[in-house]
């Protein structure tokens, strides 16, 4: 596949214009303390404080926006682990649009409340055992037009609004930015984020940051080829459970990206633990792996300038105060 | 005293041309699953995101930025059980002033902590015991320019640019404010706040919000005239256990108020749980107490837009996490 199909800046542009009045401009928030730790300056942009809690919203949006009113009509299908179905059925609510939504039936109830509140109907999935392309194919079959997670150029435009408001925030700080560090899972935040990046400052290296045993763009980016992760192994991660890089997103992240660092379950939780006791944000495990990446070692940070998206905060409250007092 | 010690709508906006670029603009948030159950539309202004984690900084930075430089150079003295004394501290810093701040000894270990990383110097004294002007007299004789919590021009001013943002905020969202609920200690961040929003919009209503035992502004405004909360009383809410109302926080609040709201400890912590689930934020007790007012029942909140500021987010991680499971 080539790079045809991946955005351009014009189109996140267009997004941020169909987001406007409707996403949060989150801001960029920072802590003296976790300056101090890490001998930089890191500006975080909480995405946690966006509609449904989570970036999600800004792809799923731009994205059924872009559709035709008889698509929207018939309907929009997705599926999700929790945070673009809300995404999603946020979205399809404001144009009056039927969701379907499959999730796996694990997800964190705090994810399927919200989306059954938002009006959508779920439909739950063995995370193990389903493909989910057979899950959602019947109401495809219907004439219902699936939202892809990550793998689509209106999504991944969407996400990309993230990078362009950090940008503007940053400039308007009179910040240069030197690293940018961000969640990645099927990728399509990173990629759209590495974009506006690049874009605005070619010289700012943009990571990312994934859990350990779902480092799939980590390995895929050292081979040089799209590789799955190995089968059996959980995380705390929901939200960044991917098999595998998408097509898109892994011809922008290969070209964009510095690297991706793998970060443990432990990392993930001190992690969270910081972003609570620093800048007073709830964010979920999948949501702090960036902020995680700072103390693997791996990222230069003395004296630099970073920006670190902290990309949602949909967590049950038992499995939060669990990980959070367990550091 | 005469109001003509009460800042005017000039203070609060050269205030905010002060705080530009060091102030965060924080976002208005809200939650689909909030609005249900309040019947109206809410908006929350999250100060738990603010420099220092809470409002104070607006305060302390416009009250030292009016200050001379030959009162920067002999120093800054304050009593604070935290917020106000991280504000200090942090807009001292700024200036490159010395700091001594007078903290309560049982004032959460995240504040104390904060303030002294922030170079303040920090002495204890006894909430039951000590009188605080007694605490900070030997450095005001040395020459230290005190620093009030609330009952100073300066002060309100700076806190008034919440109400400044809000108002703004709310416009952009195309929102006119039927009411707007703020946390109430000395009085200081809601009577700022109330003299940007009845500039604005004199048609809105601006409630204060008191932990019970602690509501000497609400039974103040009921005598129409100062008085003191009785002794002997304990709260969560260590922002707000002043003993009484301001003499230039309450002639304000006595004109521009609709009402003030006592919550219990138990709402409190509800108000703390439902901001971590539905807001993703981190709040403290006293800063989430317009949160609580909002389930009192006293505040006309069906079909209506209202703006509520969490004014703080400063919590040690055992308090928070028991008052949160408590729930």
């Amino acid at each position: 596949m080539s790079l045809a199909s991946a955005p351009g800046i014009a189109d996140i542009r267009n997004a941020a214009q169909r987001l406007a009045g409707l996403a949060v401009r989150t801001p960029l928030v920072e802590s003296q303390a976790l300056n101090e730790r890490f001998g930089g300056t890191v500006l975080f942009k909480p995405e946690v404080l966006q509609r449904t809690g989570s970036f999600k919203f800004r792809g799923a949006y731009n994205k059924i926006s872009g559709l035709s009113d008889g698509e929207r009509a018939r309907g929009i299908v997705a599926f999700s682990s929790g945070n673009h179905a809300q995404g999603v059925a946020a979205s399809a609510a404001l144009f009056g649009a039927k969701a379907i939504i499959a999730m796996p039936a694990d997800a964190p109830q705090a994810k399927v409340g919200n989306v059954l509140r938002m009006g959508a109907e779920v439909v739950p999935f063995d995370r193990a055992r389903d493909r989910r392309e057979d899950v959602v194919q019947p109401y495809l079959d219907r004439g219902m037009v699936l939202v892809r997670p990550f793998d689509d150029p209106a999504i991944i435009a969407g996400q990309g609004t993230v990078g362009l408001e950090l940008m503007q925030q940053a400039q308007e700080l009179g910040v240069r930015l030197d690293t940018v560090v961000v969640p990645c899972g099927g990728g399509g935040l990173v990629g759209g984020v590495s974009l506006a990046v690049k874009d605005a400052s070619p010289g700012t290296a943009v990571w990312g940051a994934e859990p350990e045993h779902f480092d799939d763009t980590r390995r895929s980016l050292e081979a040089g080829k799209r590789v799955a992760n190995e089968p059996g192994y959980s995380s705390s991660c929901d939200a960044l459970m991917t098999s595998e890089p998408g097509l898109i997103t892994f011809e922008i992240n290969r070209r964009n990206l510095a690297g991706v660092v793998a970060v443990s379950e432990q990392a993930v939780a001190a992690a969270m633990r910081d972003a609570m006791a620093h800048l007073k944000l709830v964010v979920e495990p999948g949501g702090s792996v960036a902020l995680a990446a700072l103390s693997s070692g791996r990222i230069d940070l003395q004296g630099k300038s970073v920006a670190v998206v902290l990309s949602g905060g949909n967590v049950d409250f038992d499995v939060y105060s669990r990980m959070v007092a367990g550091v």
